[in-house]
């Protein structure tokens, strides 16, 4: 049976169009309307047809879905919810993918009190964003964070599980302020980081760009994959999630010092302890199925 | 016509074996003879067959050699010369791969006065190490700077050039102290920075190991493949190039302070146009051939 029979997404970037493809793939008989603020963006997701219907308002998209997901910037999705909360049917879930939580609950939970909201987060991306960037496996062996208030229907949270296994995802609950503390150390401090080394290559004097480009491939390329994420995706993250990013950000700091006087007074075997640790952390992951254990990521060569 | 007929490769892990296969690969007429401290490693580069030889000391590796490259540690260089000084031929040039140079350079000429020394280093490499990680193939359309002394003899120099060029890398000529500078930047501060979060996220109180593991995929996981990095061969690289990690380290710090203070201030315009530019530079990291365009490095999805 399925668990949600007329899905309607909302924002058709990278995300938004990998839900609609996979839904597709895997529950052909949902019937999936899109809307996007961008008419070029509406315009391509009709070419590649990932929608059986693409309307010209949101409202319009929302009015006949039992179940809506919200694949907006963060920062976006109270005013979103805004300009269809006058044509939301009465059973419809209301859903969302913000990589964090508790700003999009109080956002949501503001603009639609009468509705029933199941915030979700997909652990799942790629650098690329844009209708052409999504793809049906995305969520594949991922894993999925929904993270509902304590008093929201059971029946409307095994709904929302059962969707996202069907996309091929593993499902955990969370309390929304615990998510955004974990996913501030495993993916926004990440992101912050690698911004910032890209912004200092940039700057440099005594090395040109081109030399930092020539010679990305030893290690600084990696950064630069997470460094072309999103603008504006990135942006509304960090804001909405300042208070666990800027603790994370302490502690990194307060790592890095430390690692600074190693060097400064060589202390070697301090510095082998702390990267013959980090290994193990690393084998865990592949372990886990959550990275290739392929050299250098299975890059060609 | 082959730059070199008689190569010595001592230390026969990743690098070492790597340079080994792509000699064989491409220059079938060199002879290969190898060396390696650990007798688990030659017992392994034997059974894989990498060398022509396999010998039991370094002296005996070298006697015959036209070109020896050291491929050990940055800070067992000076120790591996001192024990073949005796048994180098007067014409071999003596080359290596270490990862920073200027200490390198030092410590080389210290024990091999007369030697003629051109230092190199192939910006290519994964997170394995050992004899088994190396391939033949690593460092096709990578580059290989060297770093000769002013004074270098032309024709040593342009040897080692077209030695390079044979195994498919782009060669360039470049003084050691901008190199060390110019890597400090490119390879050795991710590699330090990638080291610390993952240390950071290690350590956490409140948020638990297996979630760091689980929600990796959200950034996390990229800098675990850095951090899982050879812990030896790291820890003599930040100590061998100790003052232009430290003066990169410093950079990277008042930059994210500054970033700090953008999110708890709100500024997001700010951080917008800093995502927007490093945007730019993967772009032509891509553009020039040194990393992948396919989205999140080509892994299987
Ligand atoms: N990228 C990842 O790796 C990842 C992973 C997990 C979760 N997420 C979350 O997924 C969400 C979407 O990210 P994405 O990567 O898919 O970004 P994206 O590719 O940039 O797509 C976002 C789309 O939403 C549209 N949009 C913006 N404001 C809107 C509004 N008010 N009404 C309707 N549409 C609007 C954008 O149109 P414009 O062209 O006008 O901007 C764009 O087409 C974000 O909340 C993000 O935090 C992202
Ligand atoms: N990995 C990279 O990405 C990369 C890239 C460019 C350049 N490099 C440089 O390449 C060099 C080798 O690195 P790698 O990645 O190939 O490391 P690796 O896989 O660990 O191999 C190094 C080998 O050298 C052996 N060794 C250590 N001390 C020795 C000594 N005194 N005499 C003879 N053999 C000795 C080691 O034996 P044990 O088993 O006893 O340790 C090991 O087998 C380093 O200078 C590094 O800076 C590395």
């Amino acid at each position: 049976m399925l668990p949600f029979a007329r899905l309607t997404v909302v924002g058709l970037g990278l995300i938004g169009s990998s839900v609609a493809r996979a839904v597709r793939a895997n529950m052909p008989a949902v019937r999936i309307t899109g809307f996007d603020a961008d008419p070029e963006v509406r315009a391509r997701a009709d070419a590649l047809a990932i929608c059986d219907d693409i309307t010209d308002t949101v409202g319009a998209a929302v009015i006949d879905a039992d179940l809506v997901i919200l694949c907006v910037p963060v920062g976006a999705m109270g005013a979103v919810a805004e300009e269809f909360v006058a044509d939301l049917p009465a059973g419809a879930v209301v859903s969302d993918v913000g990589s964090c939580k508790q700003s999009v609950v109080e956002a949501l939970a503001a603009v639609l009190p009468n509705a029933t909201i199941i915030p979700a987060h997909p652990v799942a991306g790629t650098e690329k964003s844009g209708p052409d960037a999504g793809f049906a496996t995305l969520f594949k062996g991922r894993w999925c964070i929904l993270t509902p208030a304590e008093d929201a229907p059971e029946a409307a949270v095994e709904a929302l599980r059962t969707f996202w296994q069907r996309l091929g995802a593993e499902v955990e609950i969370m309390d929304a302020r615990h998510h955004d503390m974990v996913l501030a150390v495993t993916s926004h401090l990440p992101h912050l980081i690698a911004y910032t080394i890209v912004g200092t290559a940039d700057d440099l004097q005594g090395v040109t760009q081109s030399e930092v480009i020539k010679y990305s491939a030893g290690g600084f390329r990696d950064f630069t994959r997470i460094a072309a994420s999103d603008p504006v995706m990135w942006r509304d993250v960090f804001l909405s999630n300042k208070d666990a990013v800027l603790e994370m950000l302490q502690r990194f700091s307060e790592d890095l010092s430390a690692l600074q006087r190693a060097i400064r007074y060589d202390k070697g075997d301090e510095l082998e302890a702390l990267f013959t640790r980090t290994r193990d952390i690393r084998r865990s992951i592949v372990e886990q199925g959550q990275d290739d254990d392929a050299p250098d990521f299975g890059r060609k060569h």
